[in-house]
């Protein structure tokens, strides 16, 4: 049945008015009709970032925002650390190397939090003020894990130099993240994720002192460069022709987010998570991620006995719902539930009913049949 | 009246069906589901660029994609020529420069196409080889211009070292670009024009030849780092996760291509074209670019007497038709009709017999009621 549910990190679900809107023709990017579009998102850009800094919007996937993010306020052998505990903090110490920059990678294993002490040391042991960027993943979408952004932020800050480059891709509208009151310079983020609307779009916001450094940042760029998307921005308007499409429906998903309410995002989200992970527990499953440090966007599941790949086919062959897998050394290890952006409870209800339907089928009969949703219930009856 | 006719030069229109595909839910990208659109959608795109060469999409506009196609063959101090003679002739010279390329513009007047005596004598002066790249607007969509891609790549294959990179941007899809018979390089485009969708994709052929540079090419890169999506596309994924309604929407209209045939689209353009300019001509408005070199993709009219964005204004107010206006030193001075994808004869004849209106209205009475209209019908009566 083509019913698809999906349950994966990204792309996640995308409500039906953006999908409509999506669908409607487009317009001309250098017209009054679209600034006034361009206008409205900026401004509410704004209001999810919590922040009256710049938020620009450049035409690339989440790694091309944090890529931008990183490029735009270094020179060839700035001296950076980057936090390394997934996936995507391997890819950020990848984009320094790759531009010539000094990189630390200070890495944590797959599936544990950043140690903030060892940023502690460096930052504290650095009396020259070399280090120039701090470069942090928020929440690791490769293991469900949250980074301890504040603490390491605050250690940034007592640096007093460096700048905080945060991937916040799966962070951004799903866990309170106060760019203004935390004074993060730069948080990079991509519309696939709690933006609620399809991928193409990425996101940069940049503080004053981000700007400071990009005056005298040498790394070369054009496409990326992000003063030309500050200028347009200043006027409504875009440096290269934009996805006009995708930011018509982000028109329609951040009048969503506004009618909602930050604060009940970021609570809604924290309640999928606890039921969520209330549920694997219920099923006897173990989780990846401990709950000190867990995600509020994703939850990965480590089935010992039972390959993770095999309850994904099932899930998504029987029930239309599709799970994500693990990537690199921990594909078919684990699997990873998304309950990011336009999820709701009942998604998470019938994820967890189906799951348990699936383990049953799969062999796994080390939990009572029902107790993965009566958890999930215990927390949506009591939040 | 919301029945907006798109005759600018990008966005240009995109048929129902693209739009209803657009308005799909995104599927994951790391399914099979999706690989096998890849496939399909990537064999179309080798099939349109006339090439057994990798041709690769990028989550990025146009600018991007050129950008990419520059960036990935050369190292920092690589001599380049740099045709310019236009707005994004010049965008090509300000990305070399800003990459620390050793970049020499060959510039033209706008509305002039290139003078390819000057490349002739560049590369011929070149007999330590020096010259990495020769860097080719084709169709010129500021002016309306199309430059002898044909004479100039000549003129490279006889230098034997340079590699030819092209802007095909308002080319590709709309006039014959052979790029195995010719022997191209790196061709560059962008999904807003010829392909008949939304903007939000770019795209980069690439030779044999252009991959031997890429080994030793040191300019830095990631996200534009074509090796990467050379390695996906060969695996039918992608690097980053890709804007997947886009593709979807790629995946239909590249189908509605092959079933017109490269031929008819080619002739369509071309007719078009005629029909644009003898209708402009039966109006005694002058043309901008002459017969010789005048692009298959947009005619630029400079409407001496009249400012040209009242007439903008009027045939968007009266008759919901977007036109383009002039950039820069031409702001005002011209306005600019795309006739590129998804236009037929009957847009033509609307959009003339709208001018003709329009015209009459701002006073300018120097034609005869009619004859706009005759003039095109006559192109289409005899083709």
């Amino acid at each position: 049945m083509d019913k698809l549910m999906l349950m994966i990190p990204g792309p996640t679900p995308v409500p039906e008015t953006a999908l409509l809107a999506l669908a409607k023709h487009p317009i001309g990017h250098r017209t009054s009709e679209f600034s006034n579009i361009m206008a409205e998102v900026t401004e509410n850009l704004k209001w999810l970032h919590q922040t009256t800094n710049d938020v620009l919007m450049l035409n690339v996937s989440g790694t091309g925002a944090v890529e931008a993010g990183i490029i735009n306020f270094l020179s060839p052998g700035d001296r950076v650390l980057v936090g390394s505990n997934g996936k995507f903090g391997e890819r950020w110490v990848e984009i320094s190397q790759a531009y010539g920059l000094n990189v630390e990678a200070i890495t944590a294993e797959w599936g544990k939090p950043l140690d903030t002490a060892l940023f502690a040391e460096k930052l504290q042991a650095d009396t020259q003020k070399q280090i120039k960027a701090v470069i942090i993943t928020h929440s690791e979408t490769s293991t469900g894990v949250l980074n301890d952004l504040e603490t390491i932020n605050r250690l940034v800050k007592e640096h007093g130099q460096a700048l905080i480059m945060v991937d916040a891709v799966t962070s951004l509208g799903a866990f309170n993240l106060p760019i203004d009151t935390w004074g993060l310079d730069v948080v990079a983020s991509g519309s696939q994720k709690g933006y609620m609307i399809p991928p193409g779009l990425g996101f940069v916001a940049v503080s004053p002192k981000a700007w400071e450094a990009y005056k005298t940042a040498k790394l070369p760029k054009y496409y990326l460069d992000l003063g030309k998307y500050s200028k347009s921005t200043a006027k409504n308007t875009t440096p290269f022709t934009p996805p006009v499409n995708l930011i018509v429906a982000l028109h329609t998903t951040l009048r969503m987010m506004k009618d909602e309410g930050l604060d009940s995002i970021f609570t809604r989200h924290q309640r999928l998570k606890n039921a969520t992970r209330a549920a694997v527990r219920g099923l006897n499953l173990p989780l990846f991620a401990a709950d000190d440090y867990a995600s509020p966007a994703i939850t990965a599941v480590s089935p010992q006995g039972i390959e993770s790949d095999k309850i994904r086919s099932l899930m998504n062959k029987r029930f239309d719902i599709a799970l994500a897998g693990g990537q690199d050394h921990l594909k078919n290890k684990i699997f990873r539930i998304g309950h990011l952006g336009f999820v709701s409870d009942r998604d998470i209800l019938s994820c967890i009913a189906a799951l348990e339907v699936t383990l049953t089928e799969l062999g796994h009969e080390n939990f009572t049949p029902g107790a993965g949703v009566a958890a999930a219930a215990k927390i949506f009856n009591h939040s």
